[in-house]
């Protein structure tokens, strides 16, 4: 039997080129190895990097490797455990986030924080594995990965809803862990109002915190204050209102790609404060006196560790915190990253994977 | 007795416009309050503070108020003290940093960061006194200050030493301390070796720390590694000596003043790294990826709390660590000052006020 024998036939949808234009496309997974399980998705959630990979925008990461699957917002329905993998068994809820892959052995993989991992991680989709394949990801009907880079979803947890947690999810709370702000009482901004941006506003009110949103758009305030629970809004470029906000903040999260200025938001921190960054602008500019004059901080955070992304997942199920979605068939995939670029999503896109790709 | 009365007459030397020239200045200081000391200096350091004011190179801070006498590194012996002032007595040692006046009521102040003051520190000179009048720094034969502010320095430390410790020595102190820079065995790095730069070297060996500097200059190199004791020596602009160190050092201290890149600098952090800003650039500037892909933060860093301030001069008495100075006369501050913006000293001067300036 060749190696070729023992692949498993998947269908997905591809970007063929940096069009970034998505179709379908068949290929093949591994077979099931003794530590792997394979997920039969349901859904797959539809975050920007998505857009970026499948239009190769992301240079300093190696490059995009056609045809790409995109897609690392996962879950779906365990359908085959490896001999080995017996911390899941077939029918278990699981979802799969942005690796699929890492050395284990490294001080961050034994930590459980393997989105660092010293060797390098292997991402979800186009990326070298390490049997030389290259990853593919959520945008298809099946995933075969190793056990470590499940998460278990309660049942009681919709999978639709679900999906965002992957990396939406973990990319917003891990920072606030990591930074203390899941104490009582304490002030947060939320720079940007999308897939990432409102589910840091659900984790700050769960966590007790005053939070306050910043956005260029007004049509936004009425959502952030009614539906998401927001204690403030903010138009960014209302300089009386930013105004009046100095010194309030213990803590910013910038959601952000698109660029923008530094300084008006680092002088709404308290002295000590963090603003830490998971969106992705061309540039991060700003003046010294921005950090010195406060003991101030700009930090970086990419996704989070596949432990606390459990404790994460655990934590939306026991208070009830879900994305809001809006679930769309794979053949819509092309128009919702255009939305997607324009911000025209209340928040996050999901493909209804299992009802739509067959 | 009118309040001018009252005033006792000072000698100092003062910059009397943006040229920054300095020269002979007489002005009044007030008379010992109840909770003051007034203290002869002995000697001032030269902080580069005193080119960027005397220049009026600040307008951040609401510009250079004329004459300007310029000196925030004081030392000297308590010649007078208030009734209240029962802290100190005739005779001491003390030093006189930064900071002269907070609010000592804000929460900064309560835990003695008056440096962070929520109404806003009384700098120790060009600064707006609560009684209104204008402060006048340590290139004097005297000052008279609240004793909250002055530093115990121990009788067996050198005066001339002592004088780069309140404001180089404080600031790079200070957040090394904070982010847990005196732990044996972290690796240190030290970007320019000038008057902060030295002595971040020098507590980074007290600690146990691996140190390497970072300079353009390679004139650096021996004194570096063979008198300062740093256990790495690197010309930031070769790259293959910058890549070898990856992933390498767990805290840099930035101290360079010149713009320059940091996204060089960002890439030999470990993950969750950080790199403090001490000196002033024009700009800080750097791709997001720099701070996201490895969960590293840039943060800045303004001198330190006058608590602090007392453990460092009683560490540096205790670990005989002493400042490298270049001891001048007042009469040669003007070509001292062209020689500092050059880098051309090591690594600080130190005004000998007692048998200069009479």
């Amino acid at each position: 039997m060749s190696s070729d024998e023992r692949m498993e036939e998947c269908l997905g949808w591809a970007a063929r080129d940096p069009s970034g234009f998505l179709s379908p496309y068949k290929f093949s997974r591994r077979v099931v190895g003794s530590d792997d399980v394979s997920v039969k998705i349901t859904h797959c959630g539809v975050c920007y990097a998505d857009v970026a990979w499948t239009r190769d925008k992301l240079g300093g990461f190696g490059g995009s490797k056609y045809p790409l699957v995109p897609g690392h917002e996962i879950v779906g329905i365990v359908k085959e455990v490896g001999s080995n993998a017996q911390g899941f068994k077939v029918g278990d809820h699981v979802g799969v986030g942005t690796l699929v892959n890492s050395c284990r052995d490294c001080e961050y993989c034994n930590m459980y924080m393997d989105v660092y991992c010293s060797k390098g991680v292997v991402r979800t989709f186009s990326s070298v594995d390490v049997d030389g394949t290259i990853t593919k990801g959520g945008y298809s009907t099946f995933i075969v990965v190793h056990q470590r880079y499940c998460s278990r979803i309660p049942d009681v947890y919709p999978l639709a809803l679900a999906a965002p947690l992957l990396c939406a999810g973990i990319t917003v709370y891990s920072p606030m862990m990591r930074h203390k702000m899941n104490e009582p009482g304490k002030s947060l901004g939320v720079i940007g109002l999308g897939g990432l941006g409102h589910l840091a506003v659900k984790f700050g009110k769960a966590f007790g915190l005053s939070v306050t949103v910043f956005s260029t758009s007004l049509s936004k305030k009425d959502e952030a204050l009614n539906k998401l629970g927001a204690d403030g809004f903010v138009i960014s470029s209302d300089e009386e209102q930013m105004k009046a906000m100095a010194k309030s903040l213990d803590f910013i999260i910038d959601t952000a790609s698109g660029d923008h200025p530094f300084d008006p938001y680092m002088s709404l921190l308290k002295t000590g404060g963090t603003l830490v960054l998971v969106g992705v602008p061309t540039q991060v500019k700003l003046s010294p006196i921005s950090l010195i004059s406060g003991m101030k901080s700009i930090s970086g955070s990419a996704t989070g560790g596949i432990k606390e992304r459990q404790e994460m997942v655990d934590f939306c199920a026991a208070h009830r915190i879900y994305p809001d979605v809006e679930i769309i068939p794979i053949q819509y995939i092309n128009e919702a990253l255009e939305r997607l670029i324009k911000g025209d999503v209340k928040y996050r896109f999901v493909i209804d994977i299992e009802n739509s790709l067959k």
